[in-house]
């Protein structure tokens, strides 16, 4: 039995989207349970539609629902201790809940996951990592924006991490890790990275085989299992595919729609385009992970319809069921037990207030 | 008249590609002349081919091609004084050519173009300058990979050298910038992109309208004309958009190619896939321009045909017949003027000895 936590208040819809979820995924992973935090008022009307539902589920009242638009800080004067988010991310502590899914706001849900969860042990800060699809399938990459900047030790983290999560959500034995760097000759990348580079050489682990450098243009194509960046370049990415993504669509939907005979060919080749649609749409590959802290927290996207949060939902009952968090925990001591001396290079920790820069 | 000089010898494809090119541009810009280096027996064949072409060319030989593998201190070292590249954009340098337009290795070129042509005086770095298609048109992106990382003062010469271009390119009077940043609330941004900001804000200079930050998802979008940012994350962007646009376009090809009914709608709307795929083809945006040194270089992309070539061609031209240089120079000098105190913040000059970090 595999339990989840949901916040049921986050995203731009609310009970409404993440109830119907929930049902969906119950039939598809018949051994999942849910505890629910939420407003009596929006979510029990909702859990009444789905009476298998509500037999494997418990239902918590929260007076506090974390607005979308409350900045960090914010969520965390008023939503800590009470809100739906805080109560979803606490269950994770408490172990009651396996991992914790919520589509409310990215940092208000990070802010609290730090305060609630801790980084574990011997990690620094914790990242945020996306599922991208690739012509080869789907790679994860990280960090797409917990954090601005990082230094090797950090990346190394990331790469440990994100070896975890491919693991356990591909079921790759031994993923290939790229670090993202820039392929222009006469600027050899940034300091930080090399020596990433260097020590992951160096280190040989058995979770992972480490590539080497990629660029932007690899992360497409799946030229690695795992990409790993510091947030700022990360986030720069994933938006970027992003915008491309829904620009290409647009240039596609006014092609179509400029001739006779465009319009004709739409028709026949539909589902084609519907195919093509679906692996276009980036937030498909839903769910950013938080990872390194101790517990698996799962964003939704705020947008997200059903299928989208019932995805969320199933990468956090696949990363539960394939024990990621001991994974990474595993491949960390490991890491840290043979090469003593790599914590030495890392820089003070900075004080965890949830006010992170 | 508008004279630009030309390497014969960089791209894949060298002369048998060059040349044909100078002969279309020489049609549809009868005003310009080109002088051209390279070597003798690999050029003066192809110049043969085009007589109206020859009468408005001057061709130098040269014994050294720097090669498109070649490291930039390699380059410098055999290549410096005598290549093709180097006296394409000595010429610049002496006067007898307004531009330089190369299609050879982007690390080697800037090496020379630093070291002949050297930074403007009140500008610490260069930067490369892609023209991007976007859902309103094209935008001007500057730093995609000519050093890594830039401080505040950085970015605002950059914000000065983009606006520059997109008024001589675009023809837009007061161009719309923005700082690439990212949105995730609880991180608020790098020190030095805040501080660009900032300053740019107060400046509230004529030639352009500051427009805050955006993120990687604007850039597609259009939301500015031009999209500052340092060349880690510039790069990563650029390539990140070339990698999901071949991505798309790989999705296509298999959707059209899955069912009779696909392919039947292909052959209807077979003209509008030719229209997005040249809309999809982040490459025709073609020539990279390398900004804040004493004069103009053109980077054609080293795989153009010669209609991408011939582009490259067209835009050194259009620089260089709207005053590019002239244009800058005069927008340095009126920030500067009017915030004496920006140099300040300067951090020391780095020796520009071409053997960048």
């Amino acid at each position: 039995m595999i339990r989840i936590s949901i916040d049921a208040m986050g995203g731009d819809h609310g009970p409404g989207v993440v109830v119907p979820a929930l049902a969906q995924v119950a039939v598809r992973r018949p051994d999942i349970r849910f505890i629910v935090y939420g407003r009596e008022e929006a979510v029990r009307p909702e859990l009444a539609k789905f009476p298998a539902l509500q037999e494997k589920s418990e239902f918590f009242h929260c007076d506090v629902a974390v607005k979308m638009d409350d900045k960090p800080s914010q969520a965390l004067r008023h939503g800590r201790w009470k809100s739906s988010m805080w109560k979803a991310i606490e269950a994770v502590k408490a172990e009651t809940a396996d991992a914790c899914v919520s589509a409310g706001n990215t940092g208000a849900l990070m802010a609290m996951s730090k305060f609630c969860l801790r980084t574990m042990a011997s990690i620094d800060r914790p990242a945020i990592a996306a599922i991208w699809p690739t012509l080869r399938g789907e790679s994860v990459v990280l960090d797409v924006g917990a954090t601005i900047g990082a230094d090797a030790q950090q990346l190394i983290d990331f790469a440990i991490l994100g070896t975890g999560m491919a693991r356990s959500v591909f079921g790759i034995e031994r993923p290939t890790v790229g670090l993202l760097n820039v392929g222009v000759e006469e600027i050899k990348g940034q300091e930080e990275v090399k020596e990433a580079g260097r020590m992951l050489r160096e280190a040989d682990m058995a979770s992972m085989t480490y590539h080497g450098f990629v660029e932007g243009d690899d992360i497409g194509k799946g030229t690695v299992d795992v990409v790993v960046t510091e947030g700022f370049s990360g986030n720069i990415a994933l938006k970027t595919a992003e915008g491309t993504a829904r620009q290409i669509a647009g240039y596609l939907r006014a092609a179509m729609g400029r001739t006779l005979m465009a319009r004709i060919g739409y028709l026949f080749a539909r589902s084609a385009f519907n195919t093509l649609r679906e692996k276009m749409d980036v937030s498909r590959a839903n769910g950013g992970v938080f990872l390194g802290l101790n517990g698996i927290v799962v964003k939704s996207h705020g947008g997200a319809d059903s299928e989208g949060f019932a995805a969320a939902v199933e990468l956090a009952y696949d990363m539960a069921r394939n024990r990621l968090f001991d994974r990474i925990e595993a491949d960390l001591d490991l890491f840290h037990a043979r090469n003593p001396q790599s914590q030495l290079t890392r820089k003070p920790a900075v004080a965890d207030d949830g006010e992170d820069r």
